[in-house]
């Protein structure tokens, strides 16, 4: 998680949204890792966990991840929590919690419908304060009237 | 839709699932269209209606569609109907419900939550029988075993 939030710092200087992911091999490989782009390649989609984990499949050659971990600073969006499922990703690990945006323990639900075919095991909070604190700065110094 | 089943039409020949999409901007002009590739690209997030929005950004420059359309021949997936709000599409139609893995009117259904911050008008069951026997077929030569 420790990389993931160096990758939320690293996007946070490029003015994007802090959020970072990193996608772990079975062996404890680190295999990909990324920042949140949406702003710089003008990509609505280029979240930090669809860039790593896209990373991660071309590595790999293949559009399925079995085994593989994924660490991200921020509980995933539905659009994310969503690709994690099609890339059968093992275990999610994420840090804050996203009652504004997130798709995983909010709204969504993605992961709790039958239309969801495969379900990581979810762990929650992990380095949630840091990655919470980015994210209130991040904001704080973007919208100084709020 | 018709350009969109042309797409799935196309994906199939590949030996994608047959889904295509296709942006239309606010002037009647085709932006982008797409079809399925996710076993070309080892990319779980490549289906149609995300590289679609992605070719259309790129060629705006903008990681937003404003008054853009977005036609698709499948009820879209939790992970595309994201995209599809956070690219602020004005107008979603679509051919074929998806009642196993469907994340609108299905399971997820994207759009239904406070955590949706744009959801775009609605039109279904556009082309519905000519992207539904599409996939039949492409389903039916896959697996004759079913």
């Amino acid at each position: 998680m420790e990389l993931a939030l160096q990758e939320a710092r690293a996007a946070a200087r490029r003015g994007e949204v802090p959020v970072g992911a990193v996608v772990v091999a079975p062996d404890g490989r680190v295999v990909a890792k990324a920042g949140n782009r949406t702003r710089e390649l003008n990509d609505p989609t280029a979240h930090a966990e669809i860039l790593a984990l896209r990373t991660a499949c071309t590595a790999l050659g293949s559009e399925r991840l079995p085994g593989h971990d994924l660490y991200v600073t921020l509980e995933p969006c539905p659009m994310c929590a969503a690709a994690i499922s099609f890339a059968r990703i093992r275990r999610l690990y994420y840090g804050a919690s996203d009652p504004k945006s997130g798709g995983v323990a909010h709204g969504a639900r993605v992961f709790s419908h039958a239309q969801c075919h495969h379900a990581p095991e979810i762990y929650d909070g992990i380095g949630a304060e840091d990655a919470a604190r980015l994210l209130r700065e991040f904001f704080a110094a973007r919208r100084p009237d709020e």
